[in-house]
């Protein structure tokens, strides 16, 4: 917690940054989940815990985490449940759907979708090709009776899907375009995935890395967040944290959580360290001293540092600017 | 040896899975080729010697096996060898023809496929694009006086190669609706590749990740196995084995071998180890009582399971049931 | 210097190797560049000490080096210096413009293009799509007023970038064939690709693997130089020659550098090591030897050789070749 703290603290000063003319960009169009946190459907009592568990995003959920005889019970409990969650809802509130193939999906949106209030976010596993996303699209206007939108999350998680990776998320942005939902993440599915090769998870995850980084490299090329795979051993919150900050590193900015007590862990490790955030902002302001002097190429700290570095501290900035934001 | 009787011993018990409901998925349309291994085919000697090396698979090489004057000889002797090794053998017999681009892949095939017994496989080295394929199709259709169909193993071994990887696997099995062949393997041919992008390799082979985990994955969105590339330290077992459990856990389910000495190693190696077995075995039988009960997500040995991690125990007892078969 | 000293000797030696007909294969058409020097085109004092620096190519830079109210200077100062510099110039010598999204790249060629001697290289950076060839081509024409053609280095640094890589390598050697450039190399521009997809850089690059992979495998699918990332710790030369090696065994064949002081590391690391050579120059020699017995495969210091090392084994010698043509 004193970390926490320290870190909020030091956002305070960070805000001083917002006036400069180079921190204008245009913030980008997703919200920022740095924990994506499961709750199965079919379970009153934790759906009712929600709240309490102050994380970035919460998905109800109608596929893994129910069991197929209880598939009907958790929409019928969701849709209750979105009701009284979404008007006070602090986070995110989406819906985990079961995947197209599965036959299951129509029905979890048509009930789902159902309610007075529509969750925030759509969560669509297995996603495979573009057609998938066709199928999506016209449910999704067909469940939707008013011209809201929803946001929409898409899981890769087997060989199949990225073979396609470039084409679903291209296809995902054209429909988006007159239909009503927003894909704003792509989801690293890796236990499916690892299914889907036959691979075997070790602690570091070397057998996956190439997967693991094209999900990252064609979320960012298509301007979405990509959110990291499950760490499912839930007692270890030191592995838990190392395979944060390893996917952070790769460019991740949110994780998969299955348990309650992953989500402090992850969300605090999804904040760039004091120590990051303060060479970030040492940067950024001697840059701007070095930019008016008329040299291009400046030496910072012992490196040569020159527009790309300058970039990248200003992504460390942009991720903390948000979270500052939740804090006032 | 001992290692291997007690794995055998456990198949005993794995046989009792195949009455479950959920592994009676239609088994995938591959031999399992856990060793596949190189014989000269201008070697009469080491011909004679296949059946008491007992590899599931043995590729009689017209290619990099064979010097350049003996490429006659080797046509002849296997298309002889062939008749006394088809109608006995234990495992798969292939041949290795010579490139494309060579200029003998042509009559490697007209003679290797001139016999009464076909190989049940050809081996085809240095594909690079969906042409290629199309002309081996209609060669293969031309040699074969029958309505057999022979099966292909495809050597993907250059950048070219690994830059029209989706295209080749998308041609190969649209071509083989109509014409003699089946694809049913990738083979990543790692020598040739890093004399072709001028990398050097190392024993973790870090270097060559991309490419690696690249044919795991396509191979696998096609449905074909994807076999692992050479160990050239023949006397340097452990290394071996280290190897053949790295790609293993990318998802590699065969390796090529080029000593007799290499394969009790690598058929051993791709046996789950009786741990993971034992493992995979619990797993399933926990979860079939757990989904009875209707919950979802369940905890086994202190990680929390849902489907992806069955599935992947599913795929560990997939690995070990054929090899039942053979024991039997 | 003594290693420097040895390895020239050695390739006294190696001369001896370019009767062999094996060696008689085409040279590839880049020139060899190890060291990528860039100089900021608006500091003249610098510019006058390229001849000194002894690199196998130097930039004069438009872009990340100068500073945005310097722009106007340094393209000045690159035209009046391209005079004096190429009709003297040892190496290659390039001029890199802004990016073509900037709005400053067609100055750029427009001033930097118009004097008597043409610069042997433009760089071009943050080529994100084939359009961006398009309009480079259209310009390179435009400004190029004789038949003269300048070598083209592209510059891969976005997420979008990656995904566009095939299709962007393919427009270049399209455009080409009627156009006044001729593309030779890619460059990894790590840091602002990171900034691109938000990844943060440690020591052993592990988070970006996949890009800097996938990166070599597209050069070398079109016969195009990989030149790899910049060090940023100046100072750290230990660190420089380990990077400098890593990018060596995954196929890159040179390296972009920020300060003179980096220039000789680089240029050395890029050489194959002593004991390299000698051990490829042995297996050519074993080879050749072997190959008039007429087997195949042998063993060659108790490693199984075939036809894919001994091709590595001369992509070895290709490397150390342009150098001994060099120093004669």
């Amino acid at each position: 917690m004193a970390t926490i703290f320290k870190k909020i603290q030091m956002f305070e000063n960070i805000t001083k940054l917002t006036s400069r003319q180079f921190l204008q960009f245009s913030v980008r169009n997703y919200r920022h989940r740095r924990a994506l946190m499961y709750v199965p459907g079919s379970d009153e009592r934790k759906i009712n815990k929600i709240a309490s568990l102050n994380a970035d995003c919460v998905a109800l959920d109608c596929e893994d985490g129910v069991a197929l005889n209880k598939k009907d019970e958790a929409r019928d409990i969701i849709r209750k449940k979105l009701e009284h969650i979404i008007p006070t809802a602090n986070g995110d509130i989406g819906v985990r759907v079961n995947s197209i193939e599965s036959g299951l999906c129509e029905k979890d949106l048509e009930v789902c979708l159902s309610g007075t209030h529509l969750p925030h976010t759509v969560l669509l596993p297995k996603v495979e090709n573009s057609d998938h996303l066709k199928w999506f699209s016209d449910r999704i206007n067909k469940f939707i009776k008013t011209d809201q939108k929803v946001n929409l999350i898409i899981y890769i998680e087997s060989a199949k899907a990225f073979i396609n990776l470039s084409d679903i998320c291209k296809t995902a942005f054209t429909l988006s375009e007159c239909n009503k939902f927003t894909p704003t993440s792509l989801v690293f599915g890796s236990d499916d995935f690892c299914a889907s090769i036959g691979a075997t998870r070790t602690e570091d995850s070397t057998e996956i890395l190439y997967a693991r980084q094209k999900l990252v490299l064609c979320a960012k090329a298509f301007h979405l967040q990509a959110i990291d795979m499950v760490y499912i051993k839930y007692k270890d919150l030191e592995g838990l944290k190392r395979q944060c900050e390893e996917g952070m590193r790769m460019g991740y900015t949110g994780k998969q959580v299955i348990h309650p007590n992953q989500i402090e862990t992850v969300q605090e490790s999804f904040l760039p360290a004091l120590a990051t955030v303060e060479w970030a902002k040492g940067l950024l302001d001697a840059f701007e001293e070095h930019q008016a002097t008329g040299k291009g190429a400046f030496n910072y700290r012992g490196s040569m540092i020159d527009m790309p570095t300058m970039k990248q501290a200003k992504n460390i900035i942009d991720i903390v600017k948000p979270v500052k934001k939740k804090s006032t």
